[in-house]
């Protein structure tokens, strides 16, 4: 097992009616204004809305909209949300919704103490120093980043989807209430799982020590999230099954599963996000193309870890059958598993192999994925 | 799934070396002065006082030494440390040692901050409201105190062994190497194992609920220790196996495993603190005594989630044979099983069963657990 650093300040509010509490946790920390971040009008439509600004109101907290984020939210909106804050002197942001609202959020957050451009964060040129406080209620269980300290955000100019992670980006709160996700889409549901799944396998296959017990919260966790995917499919309002599925979302990318395993990195993250960037394809139904093509590439790398995760998970024989069952198993939730799916053509390989390398680069793993690499990679998807 | 709050501020630096680390972290939080907290003299020998005491040097923080701390530590010496602390007029708790220490560094830096006597903090005459932060370096894994807000201390004059829980009690940095481990004589590693295996237990069985992910998470855990203990009897210097006991039983604590649980209790603690309390018996010693006999006495309330157990930590089919079988395993690692090798007798079971009562009370399970239960219970330790 390798050295390392735990810490995770963020309050986990989880479960029923949580969102209620958002009112008394800004106050505890002191809020006199908030810059409430969301996407579509929907949790204006379902209600969520008026009892967040109801419990604000009710602590004398003042609330300065910001909606209108879209998925694979984009720096444009960000610096759009940093203006606003700025002109409100707001004292913490809030996020109302999924994955790509919180990471605006904490982009926003983190923008508002820099006084150059926000996507300087995003290449490095600059380090996220501090930010503002940011609290988050959950309506989709998919990236984790209620509980971690990164964010990814897509330039819309430069198409380039980035990422900052810094301590001071924990959310101080973040409320996750499953019932507030039961109108999540199937798509977007199945999405969510291929994330979740990825997110476990990158560090399960690419770490270069794989104690068991880090292998074994692993498996946990993806076991739970097949069961649970299935189940939701089976019954949307399956509250325990929605329950179960959003804290395994969370415990997957929360320094528990890494702790303690070392040399990992996130090359699925990398390729997917130039498919975003580049083609606007959900996340999710990215990764679940990359996935399968890049574990037919990397197999012989790690041939003993691919057996167990077969045994373990789907319980054949061989790392070939584990990937085939795993491939399947996206094939029959609905997420698609190749390019053609996301209707990218083979011709549009060689554009998709250049907008990684920035990719690789900004996570570490320019030399092991070299465009030659990724081009072999992406055919495994056609 | 039921709704929690997760909370867990504790940095955890783990690994070769870490507690290089101490004087730079206590000197992040602006400590000048330490009460520095520990058993016996051994840290002096084995060179650790001093790496520890040279750190806190090179940061000028004064160091004032509190040692002699012993297994199930005693109300008496807390007194002692806080006298101490308040005559220093310290500014922080430094515990270096296993969870005997590390509890009593929590009850005094709880002391220090409440004008009445300490032991009302236990009692529940009053409540832990504030605290002098505290760190750790631990020197044996067992407890889980290192990552979480609780503290069990006994009262040499009442036989009274009571705990405290508080958030004000989280260490701020808990340093986990487990080379300093290597040391911990045979019977405490294996007393050890009982202790991590009865936290996750206790919660795994008596749940009113019981989700697969939890449950999963539990049986990782239980496994992880199992395949570890057995690897550190064989090797003591086997530093993997070393570093995943540590870890593993640092996660049986934290909040990790009963978040989005309920109804759980700690029967099998309740019964156990007794026998510390009257005869001084290594905890974890008497939890592998009174663990099989309270799963005999329990199985009928509970028959599925004792066949899983059954099946998913010892392979075995039916819930009788997975008691037998953990029962059987604690025989082989040389943990006792029996009251009668711990010296108990049955003519002492009266004065047990009536020391048993204020902690079933102060555990809030009084009702399921009068008299006639407890005494059921013990008689299968027989």
């Amino acid at each position: 097992m390798e050295n390392f650093t735990f810490f995770n300040p963020t309050k986990i509010e989880f479960g029923v009616g949580k969102e209620q509490l958002i009112g008394q946790h800004l106050a505890a920390h002191g809020i006199n204004t908030v810059l409430l971040c969301y996407g579509s009008e929907r949790i204006k439509r379902d209600g969520l809305f008026d009892i967040v600004s109801q419990r604000l109101r009710e602590q004398n907290i003042e609330l300065i909209e910001c909606g209108g984020i879209v998925s694979n939210p984009v720096i444009s909106k960000v610096r759009e949300g940093i203006a606003l804050a700025k002109a409100h002197q707001v004292d913490a942001i809030l996020s109302v919704g999924g994955g790509s609202v919180l990471d605006s959020v904490k982009a926003i957050a983190a923008g508002v103490r820099y006084e150059g451009d926000v996507w300087d964060l995003f290449t490095g040129k600059a380090p996220v120093e501090s930010a503002l406080p940011l609290f988050a209620i959950l309506t989709l269980a998919a990236t984790g980043s209620e509980m971690n300290p990164g964010a990814v955000v897509t330039n819309d100019e430069t198409q380039e989807k980035f990422f900052i992670s810094s301590t001071a980006l924990f959310p101080k709160v973040s409320i996750i209430n499953p019932v507030l996700m039961q109108g999540v889409p199937r798509d977007y549901l199945v999405y969510s799982a291929s994330d979740v799944i990825a997110h476990l396998i990158e560090v399960y296959f690419t770490a270069t020590v794989h104690p068991h017990l880090q292998s074994r919260l692993v498996e946990s966790l993806i076991n739970t999230v097949i069961e649970t995917t299935e189940a939701l499919l089976a019954d949307p309002a399956d509250y325990g099954a929605r329950a179960q599925f959003a804290w395994a979302a969370t415990l997957a990318l929360n320094g528990l599963t890494f702790s303690g395993t070392a040399g990992f990195s996130y090359p699925n993250h990398a390729i997917e996000h130039s498919l975003s960037a580049l083609f606007n394809v959900p996340h999710g139904a990215g990764l679940s193309v990359v996935v399968p093509a890049w574990m037919k590439w990397y197999i012989g790398r790690n041939p003993a870890q691919f057996e167990r995760f077969a045994r373990n998970v789907f319980g054949v024989d061989t790392g070939e059958q584990g990937i085939a069952a795993l491939e399947s198993w996206f094939n029959t939730i609905g997420t698609p598993t190749r390019l053609p799916q996301l209707e990218i053509k083979e011709t549009a390989l060689p554009a998709i192999v250049e907008n990684v390398q920035s990719n690789v680069r900004l996570f570490g793993i320019a030399d092991t994925y070299p465009p030659e690499v990724v081009t072999a990679i992406l055919k495994n998807a056609l």
